[in-house]
């Protein structure tokens, strides 16, 4: 039973014949393919703006990971705002995030919110209250609580306070509407493997508000962000629009398998999905209630579905040798976020209510019968 | 007829099953694949630096683009010869290089070497005299002339003057022997969809050396970078060796292609394949002299075998028009590279000599025929 898809989402049946044709067209186009790749960037993240994250054309392009595209917002956002040195995140963010900010900014400042709630946007407010920030940067979605942030009210604390605000938005893309252009968000980046169902390492996402960016400039200046690129005689110019934040080559194949993956999303609405995960979040929160709270857990997800992302955390001091066990001995397939959590994923376009059901059943009978004591402890490379 | 295997190279047979059987690993290992995949970037390294590059096991790592590597490896150079605030690079050299460097460095210094020859140790030499120099920059095989540059004597002269030295390899890796030990480069990038044969958007490799691993810091801090990645608690510490380079998520059909191509090019042997490289680029510089240059061609290429690629450029005004003629009615796909440059490339691994002669007779009957004046020379967004 496999309850980590917001690790690593599924195969889509069609993905694997993208990826096919697309080893053919490498095959039999050889470079003419260019021609045809040269535009998938920008037009997968067209359909990611159109159906996903409520973005407009040209908004958003698919390259690089999570990781460098946040480096190059960042810091385009650092520079954008000369006179202020501070970046705020909070303390529960992702590690590479917080790495990422931390190498790049003159000060970080960090924001404690509630270990399950997340930061509010009274927190921000607080943070931003000397008026030195340049970039507020926080995940829509928390990595290991679920919880789902205050968005638009963060969104504006930020804004009456000077600064800009940069959203990612990986564990949220493909499981809850985001409404980047509702809610006047300057920047977001995000990864497709989760509820996008890409396969491992493709490609992540970036988005700038289209009036922001002429102002921006990549720290990373690449031949595929420069105006008129195949003239290479010319020094750098950036070239117009969200294009700018492009790099290197774009990956072929990992944007293929985006645009599949983000084709199924939309096919089926984002709205629908996030509704079914609500109703499955929901189920287990439920279900932790009546079968584990009983047995010790407590619950590390926000109790009101309009907080929640589309997984579940249920905390126990045993929660290493409990994932394991699961893994080894009662075949769920769930993650461990230290120190003490047992994350529950359930993307809506493939999860059924039994699975979470069942899911939670097995948990509650492996520490029933004391199956984690029998476990290795020991921590592998990939946890 | 393909003479533009440098630019992208052919699929090899295996790969197209490498990459079909990772897609089904992905299908139903799920997450639990990455216990594999994550040690693809340093086991991909390790196979191009013990093969193809005459590097140590632990000194190349597979990921990114080249422009994002070059900018980790030129920031960390920079930061760690922190007094010095120069780049010194070639005016030739490739664009993505030239943008990132002029991105990053306080200062870029261009040395402009013979347009045909590039620089030489002296040029580099002279460049480095006021002992402000960080570090010296510069591709192994140029991108149009496909000079290959004297590596011992620049990295010797850029060292001479208390600098580092980083070689781009993009056209030389696969190609002809590196021997980035043996030379005592410092720190090097390429790419793997030319003469490694990994397909559009592959990842690219970075090399450091051993010694200089601890000294050197990326100034981007990510995830897969930090020691005890899992253990996300932590605040950001690089791990130990060439691995701190590392950003975010390894792309995982890249890297499996980059394998199987590199095997591809380790079973030939380095050795072998340079040999009848400069062997079948010594027979374009003779088709050259008999049939080209009588029609107002110039050899943009060294003379000396030595001093060569695997590729070869011929200089003419009406370059893009005999370019877009060759592809179009000749069935020849060469490469147009401004101003005035049609590059051939000869990929030893499966160019054979009548390619040769074939593509540079059909150049010829092109000219000859004016079929250059018959083509639309409107440039697209490829060239």
């Amino acid at each position: 039973m496999y309850v980590d898809g917001n690790s690593l989402g599924r195969l889509p049946v069609r993905t694997r014949q993208a990826i096919a044709d697309t080893v053919e067209q490498w095959a039999t186009a050889l470079v003419r393919g260019w021609h045809e790749w040269i535009e998938l960037p920008e037009q997968v993240g067209d359909l990611l703006a159109e159906h996903i994250l409520g973005a407009r054309s040209g908004e958003v392009i698919v390259t690089d990971s999570v990781t460098v595209n946040l480096y190059k917002l960042a810091g385009a956002a650092l520079a954008a705002r000369g006179g202020r040195g501070v970046v705020v995140t909070d303390v529960d963010n992702f590690p590479t995030d917080r790495y990422v900010l931390e190498g790049l900014a003159p000060e970080l400042r960090l924001v404690a919110g509630d270990p399950v709630e997340g930061p509010t946007a009274a927190d921000v407010e607080a943070a931003c209250a000397p008026g030195d920030v340049a970039l507020v940067a926080l995940s829509h979605v928390a990595y290991r609580s679920g919880a789902l942030a205050d968005l638009p009210a963060i969104t504006e604390a930020a804004h009456a306070a000077g600064a800009l605000v940069l959203w990612d938005l990986s564990h949220s893309a493909g499981a809850v509407p985001v409404g980047l252009e509702e809610h006047g968000v300057d920047l977001a980046v995000g990864c497709t493997y989760k509820y996008l169902n890409a396969g491992p390492g493709a490609p992540a996402f970036l988005y700038v508000r289209s009036t922001l960016q002429e102002e921006l400039r990549t720290p990373i200046q690449g031949w595929f962000g420069q105006r008129d690129q195949f003239a290479m005689e010319r020094p750098y110019e950036p070239a117009e629009g969200v294009a700018r934040f492009l790099a290197g080559s774009p990956q072929v194949l990992g944007l293929v398998a985006v645009r599949a993956g983000a084709e199924l999303v939309a096919e089926a609405g984002i709205v629908e999905i996030a509704a079914k995960g609500r109703a499955l979040t929901g189920y287990a929160v439920d279900l932790h209630d009546a079968h584990l709270a009983p047995q010790g857990f407590e619950l590390g997800t926000p109790r009101d579905p309009a907080r929640r992302g589309a997984h579940v955390s249920f905390r126990h001091p045993e929660a290493w040798r409990l994932c394991r066990a699961l893994i080894e001995r009662a075949r769920v397939v769930p993650d461990f976020r230290g120190p003490d959590t047992i994350r529950f994923g359930f993307p809506p376009l493939y999860t059924r209510f039994a699975d979470v059901r069942e899911g939670v059943e097995r948990l509650r009978a492996v520490l029933e019968r004391a199956e984690h004591l029998l476990v290795d402890a020991a921590r592998p490379r990939v946890t």
